[in-house]
């Protein structure tokens, strides 16, 4: 498939050049760093508050030590990034409105759940590979306790999780996309589609997001004329482990086969018999920080050649689902490549 | 100034061939309908429930019925919209998760409090200007009731409100952009950086925008290196009178007189003196609707050869003004041009 060919049914966007991730960060909490990808982050945040007096003013924390880390790795200075694609979990995103107002970089802000760092890696490759922008940041952050209090009940009720549940991780990770340096392009894009199955338990996201996962991953193939054996990984957001079971199934019933080459950040990022985060990880931040952390340097050493990676979102709030509300799922596809 | 160039400081972008405007419409609520522009609205509707059974719903079912209608005008039908930009005021964005599931599009789920639309619009010319889409649609919305229960306090308690504070908007606003039809034409961008003056009052969000407005007028006039009176209309979205004082005399600071020029969606959706609105009409719909219903056909009609259209948000949520945060501000900059 070729860039500009608009054929019916096909979302996909093959890029000729394929903007390159030249910097990343990944900041993570302290429960993150005790799980098996620990020793990945850049840096492990050990007071969950981050010196700040909320748990709102902790997550823009996490965005603003991400994106000035994201930045220096890249080797540039905060007025070469000439626009920003951020957004969060909590309402109105404010995370992202607080943390990103010192970089003083223009913002789109965005809100796909937590598939949000795939949107907003879309579309800043979308802005630098026609050239709008030399250098763009992608960012997106979660926080276990601003979205416990945001989606669900004040920790201090101590209220009691099914095992389809998943744990919201803090974090947040964050890329600088350019035209020159880096060994990871992004050389192609499946923007997701709303997806509702009707299904209505927010305790059980995996199962809401599964359905759209495999709409992305299906019409990625699709549009790109690939088998999933064309990735090395095809690595979705936070399934978790229920929702895995559903993609699998689902993707099997379309025809095929991902044993083997699936992941899920949410599942990697926990260790569950230990960690009492049940189905896995979630939030923006779970994704994000992996794909900084473990994704990223994998295809720039050439672990890896080519990699789908499927950042899965639940789309709800507590209002929606409190008025009896489905809980619809988007899934946004990038693909990722070693240069 | 030319695509691809990237100065230091600058933001905008200039669009080589420009998409256009190829059909929009323009949903609205019954007290606008009652409004100075009541006449211009494609559709009134008198019912603020829209027959269902919550607000959301409600202002869902105006984004659908703003959708379908701009298609329909645009000579199109849904398959052929690739990509939509859409967004609206509510936490997690559910009327547009719920909205805009029915369409089958590819989503980019947008925040930009009433600012939205701008970025919509931005995003949306971004991606047909450089060939990822044929078409495209950008849409925004707001409900005063899902509003009120969202930011404010239930309609139900009938609390007072300052002079300074503006009246939501019930609207919904869609814009389908593509290469071919219509006379409006996308010739320039300014995406907003978040200005943060550190005011604090949720209730005088004129007076937080303006200086966003402000930020953004002055770096299109620079970058394009344009006087205010090279446009017809400097339109800015929902700052309200007490905004708009503020705004004339910040850019009369900064060396421009916008006396004459300058109009504000909000100011002109409602009419103060027997509608109650104190300082005018605000949310993401309110810019969107007069847009659609007012801006565009006068510049179709060459009434108008180019306007600077503002959306301005007050970036807050009630968690972020309960916990003392201020409330900066984002406006995106369109520039629209008569072809």
């Amino acid at each position: 498939m070729e860039r500009g060919r608009f054929e019916k049914g096909k979302a996909s966007i093959a890029f000729e050049e394929g903007p390159l991730i030249i910097g990343c960060a990944s900041v993570a909490g302290k429960k993150e760093g005790e799980g098996p990808l620990g020793e990945y982050f850049d840096v492990i945040e050990p007071d969950p508050m981050l010196g700040r007096e909320t748990w709102e003013e902790a997550e823009s924390a996490l965005q603003k030590e991400a994106a000035d880390l994201a930045i220096e790795h890249a080797g540039l200075v905060r007025s070469e990034v000439r626009y920003l694609f951020a957004g969060d979990l909590l309402g109105q995103l404010i995370a992202t409105s607080f943390g990103t107002v010192d970089l003083e970089v223009p913002v789109f802000g965005l809100y796909g759940a937590c598939s949000t760092i795939g949107e907003a890696l879309c579309l800043g490759a979308m802005a630098v590979e026609a050239g709008y922008a030399a250098n763009v940041m992608s960012m997106a952050s979660s926080h276990f306790a601003s979205a416990e209090k945001q989606f669900r009940f004040p920790l201090e009720y101590g209220n009691q999780r099914p095992f389809s549940s998943t744990w919201t991780v803090t974090g947040c990770g964050s890329f600088i996309l350019g035209k020159k340096g880096g060994h990871v392009r992004i050389t192609g894009a499946t923007p997701g589609k709303i997806v509702d199955m009707g299904l209505k338990d927010s305790m059980n996201m995996g199962a809401c997001m599964a359905p759209a996962a495999c709409d992305t991953i299906c019409r990625n193939l699709e549009d790109f004329g690939r088998r999933p054996e064309d990735y090395d990984r095809i690595i979705t957001g936070d399934l978790g482990e229920v929702g895995q079971k559903i993609l699998l199934d689902f993707m099997r019933s379309s025809g095929y086969d991902l044993e083997g080459l699936h992941m899920d950040c949410g599942i990697e990022i926990f260790d569950k018999e230990t960690q009492d985060t049940h189905a896995g990880g979630s939030g923006c931040g779970c994704s994000a920080v992996v794909l900084a952390a473990c994704i990223v340097p994998k295809l720039a050493s050439g672990e890896w050649r080519r990699v789908l990676f499927v950042p899965t979102g639940a789309l709800m709030s507590s209002t929606s689902y409190n008025e009896g509300q489905s809980v619809p799922g988007i899934a946004h596809g990038i693909v990722l490549e070693h240069c």
